[in-house]
């Protein structure tokens, strides 16, 4: 195996406080020149379902070869598995919880449980401990103990192919949603919060304060107000169900 | 040319969220080994104005031959052109929306419209798609198309040469100014948002809980207060207007 | 001396603005490929005793031969002096504030008093200017001009071994306290606020939403709620007393 161009952390541990440097200290023991960046550290938090639908949309998105780490993890301390995917030419290391489940079943792929164990494994922080170095040893090539096991053990089949629900809200205010844009027909409205919105290509082809949504720079259909704050919309919190009506 | 010590990145896209990850990803996927640091993540939002003089004050404090990549583009998916400029022996990459024409009116320098076109381009983030690549490129020496194009292009005739009006609120509530402390004359006393402040050498030369004003480590006049908030007083706001009265 | 594996950060500066990414061009310009990673940015501010409970908890977590940078400084631009730490095999650099005390007490080691002046000195931002290179510095091996001092002349001979007080709350809402869980015996109740909390080995060992206390990653006794906000509880803030009843 060749080395990974890059490690993504994917978690819902804040940027505050010594976590997510914890977690780039354990790597680089390991891997000393792996990059590592940040791709979500406010996924939505102790939510491992809207979470897999947001790490769905943007794990595919890193480079070929890159290796994910995805923690949103309440059951940290429980008898868990913890599990690694490959899938479209990327490895996502992770608990088995349904984190890894809407990558699964969108991209295949293949499944292992992590039979690995760490020298120190704390209560409270299998990130550090357990998932940062898989991912680490991963990167470089070395091996990781683990047992392969049919995809479907990782999936969940109850879930639903896009979650019609609020699932992010950004720095701007901009509010997204579990759907891909790419599922909707033209034209489609979206409702929430009792609010109704059109589709539009982007912010500069609406008003400055108009509502409207858009398919994001991942692909997936979003909230927004042009240079206003979709998530100050009454209704628009995390959670929230969206409908949407074919024009 | 060199390979660039590091690239330097200064937007209002939060640290929050993917987005200054995936800026982080695409460069790393053309210049694989290349340093990249946030200058600021919290730029004035959808604001290229006061982003310029806050630029301007930041940028040239990064090491000789750095690359800025400056996104404040609430204009993003319109037609405004992409720009570089060359000046003080750096690089700067970001909207033909004014965001460099103040490190332009006061350093001089080179400036180019891009042509270069890049194979994917989202409607809404071109700071991965088009800007982060075009810095990556310029910092390993790959080629960029672009048309050099008349300095005054991407200058603003209109905008003063310091601004009088609060810029930005740091972390410890302190508030920065668009003035340049070197063009204050000694003793000016600053008046905002019904107060007046006196300068001071620093923080500790003033007693805990005074508002005083001092010129920053980077050149700027900031209004503070020793082991407190100057950002808490009524009336200094971002975009507050500042008036100043020689001692 | 071989090259340092990482340099971490340990400050009040905040995440937002520029000052992360200042004391990182700072380094890179002395020590171009050292990795460096934000270990807390957001330590107890302007508290240099809180911070110091904080950081011997959490420095000698990194990895053997690291440098850390702790920089919690309210008297910067004052006569206060720069001193160096070596313990337990990794050096910490800082203002000679107390901040580097409780390390000292309990690791041992070796004490120095920074006599190098860097060629740019700010009043306000010593951190970019005076602690970032000499850590860069130390990281590759140059030289820095130091006096070695006593150990005592770093400590603080009233401060206790443990702080029985709130120091940090993180972004879950966990409640971390001065107190190293190891010093408390088996079964021993915390009492904070007007509440009484009774010991679990982690959060999945108690109900969603029953506040606890538990040994934290980093050996702190930490008062958290199953998947609910500890910090949101009456009397938990900042600084507020903490006394126990052992069992």
């Amino acid at each position: 195996m060749t080395k990974a161009p890059l490690i993504a952390l994917f978690t819902d541990f804040g940027l505050q406080g010594p976590y997510m440097g914890q977690m780039r200290a354990a790597i680089a023991t390991i891997a000393p020149n792996m990059p590592v960046i940040d791709l979500f550290a406010d996924a939505p938090m102790f939510n491992a379902m809207a979470s897999a639908y947001l790490l769905a949309a943007y794990g595919p998105a890193m480079p070929q070869g890159s290796i994910i780490v995805a923690v949103v993890d309440p059951g940290v301390g429980s008898a868990r598995p913890a599990v690694i995917l490959q899938a479209g030419g990327r490895f996502y290391v992770g608990p088995d919880n349904g984190l890894l489940a809407v990558m699964a079943a969108r991209d295949g792929g293949e499944a292992w449980v992590i039979d690995w164990v760490p020298p120190n494994l704390s209560n409270s922080f299998h990130g550090r401990d357990l998932f940062a170095p898989v991912a680490a040893r991963l990167a470089i090539g070395q091996p990781v103990e683990a047992t392969h096991v049919p995809l479907a053990q990782i999936e969940r089949e109850d879930w639903p192919d896009d979650l019609p629900q609020i699932i992010y809200h950004d720095h701007y205010g901009n509010v997204m949603t579990g759907l891909r844009a790419s599922c909707l027909s033209p034209g489609t409205l979206l409702r929430a919060g009792g609010h109704e919105f059109r589709p539009a290509r982007t912010f500069s082809a609406v008003s400055p304060g108009q509502a409207f949504w858009y398919e994001n720079s991942n692909g997936l259909a979003e909230i927004a107000v042009n240079q206003g704050r979709a998530a100050d919309l009454d209704g628009l919190g995390l959670g929230a169900p969206i409908s949407f009506v074919a024009a």
